[in-house]
């Protein structure tokens, strides 16, 4: 309390505190951009990021052309534990597959597929899930595709919360699009996931239109119907792989700028990291660690907690954010709250 | 003269004729999006789509995020004749890249190059002039080719107009741009030009950001300098060749929607063409004819003139055009003016 204070009288001294706490609370509760981070080095960060790179009188002031912030989406934007989403949607959609083509009925991995039997599923190799991936995603034009995916992600429900998978953004996540959104940065997606996949939704869930979306990619074929209207199929070859050094090479390729903010949660994401913050100015790279095993999940071993199949964290990883100036979020320590549908 | 003004003195008549001419043609000079344009049904055809997909009453309206145009770039938006632009930039750049690998000087096809004998480079081959675009392209990083990409851009005239090449865009077009961007078009380039080359200038010359510059584009590869300084390095590799049926293609990978608007001039933009008109609704394509050989040039056997290097324009695409619906633009008939210095 200030000395200018101590000449009145207590009474009059705590309703005039009371008054000024009511007053602060009330603005910064209208201005606070963040409001599901607590005020913790993390947010504070972004809040740094934004006024260096927006601030007219800022000596790394970014023109507003130039504003691009790219974030990788499975355990960054949305839940990818246990199972990636669209690894959900391709292994469901193998009956359908199935009975467009009876010969693959007693054909491996999609015998076991069609079983049913989980634990059998989880033993599967990654030659087997190429091979549903590829019966699934591919052999289909453009259009049907993604008539396919949006009906499915308007129905299917995550079995922990027994909501759409859109459900399961992160809310403080979505507040950082928005936030940077409304400070001038165009977002992008940046995705090992399959490009068509997330621009079927990407537009309703996160704001982000499907030019945005930059993912892993195969090849597609212009072709002819037969009433001589074109068509693009959809096939099994792959052209881009969003993943590690593909992140920035893609960003390159789709986007054509160094981002100047990104947002990851794994190995997958550590070039574009990188090479986000190798950029000249200030440059904003975040980590986000999934050390919530109450809210959300808890994985990772740099932090003593078990693997995953997804979202792989190593040491190394950890170590290089540190070193680097990258800002670690802790799921646990810094978010409020972590989805919409819950308090 | 309808019969309402019969009654009128004559001398009137000629005054309130000419007052309505001169209010009308004050109107419409400042009304008219397309000054360079003649009164012909190629001007008109784009006044009528921009109406029929932007007026929120029309049974076609295209919603604001959906509105994309696709505009081939050489022989479209410029100059292509005689020999494009980024050749001219290749052949230019042999001394220096030739300076620095000295091994190269007596080899060919560099050492034809470097004699500056025009009949014998008019004779190098395809393969010769791949081996040119690799030397002159690759080999160096994203960041080093843009610096000199604008360097030369900014510097390097055409011989006939001695005028810096980014001042050989076509008025009209430049018009068209602008006017489409007015109503909530989102404006691409998509060119079988290099898409770094065309990126290093589409902003400053058409106002078109690197993000909507769709290209062919070469493999580029991440890697790490002495001081652990992430690079993208320029790799003597195409990925994707944006001509033909690579220009749908890479529509979709790059932007993910059909365009309701496209612009060529040659047999390299037939499926683009194509695409964009076979979805829905109303959709525009355009293709502009070389037939002014004293404005510009006059170049394509579909009208009976010399056919060309560059931008083959067949009877088989002219027929096509006719019969699917495109417009055709004649520069002779329909523009104006081609060129924004001339007058």
């Amino acid at each position: 309390m200030s000395n200018r204070f101590s000449c009145l009288p207590r009474a009059l001294l705590i309703v005039l505190v009371l008054a000024l706490g009511v007053a602060r609370s009330n603005v910064s509760a209208a201005e606070d951009p963040l409001p599901s981070w607590n005020e913790a080095p993390a947010k504070q960060a972004v809040l740094d990021f934004v006024k260096a790179t927006t601030d007219a009188a800022s000596p790394t002031f970014v023109p507003p052309e130039a504003r691009v912030a790219t974030f990788d989406q499975d355990g960054t934007l949305w839940v990818e534990h246990p199972m990636y989403t669209q690894v959900v949607y391709c292994l469901q959609r193998v009956p359908a597959v199935v009975e467009k083509k009876p010969e693959l009925k007693n054909v491996e991995p999609f015998k076991t597929v069609l079983s049913g039997d989980r634990e059998a599923m989880a033993k599967l190799t990654m030659p087997d899930l190429e091979k549903i991936l590829a019966a699934t995603l591919t052999g289909m034009t453009v259009d049907e595709f993604e008539a396919e995916a949006k009906k499915w992600v308007g129905a299917a429900k995550d079995p922990r919360w027994k909501r759409p998978y859109t459900d399961l953004t992160y809310l403080p996540m979505q507040e950082m699009l928005r936030y940077l959104r409304a400070n001038g940065y165009k977002t992008y997606i940046v995705t090992g996931g399959g490009q068509d996949f997330v621009r079927a939704y990407a537009e309703k869930v996160y704001g982000i239109p499907p030019e945005q979306v930059v993912g892993t990619a195969g090849v597609t074929k212009y072709g002819y119907d037969k009433n001589s209207k074109p068509f693009l199929m959809k096939e099994p070859k792959l052209l881009l792989n969003d993943n590690n050094a593909g992140k920035p090479e893609s960003i390159h390729l789709m986007i054509g700028r160094r981002p100047y903010a990104s947002f990851g949660n794994s190995t997958g994401d550590r070039e574009m990291l990188e090479y986000t913050r190798a950029g000249d100015g200030t440059r904003l790279a975040m980590l986000l660690l999934h050390d919530d095993g109450v809210r959300e999940y808890a994985y990772g071993p740099a932090q003593g907690l078990p693997d995953s199949k997804v979202g792989a964290f190593t040491q190394g990883l950890y170590d290089e954010a540190k070193k680097d100036g990258w800002v670690v979020i802790s799921m646990k320590k810094d978010w409020k709250r972590v989805f919409a549908f819950e308090p």
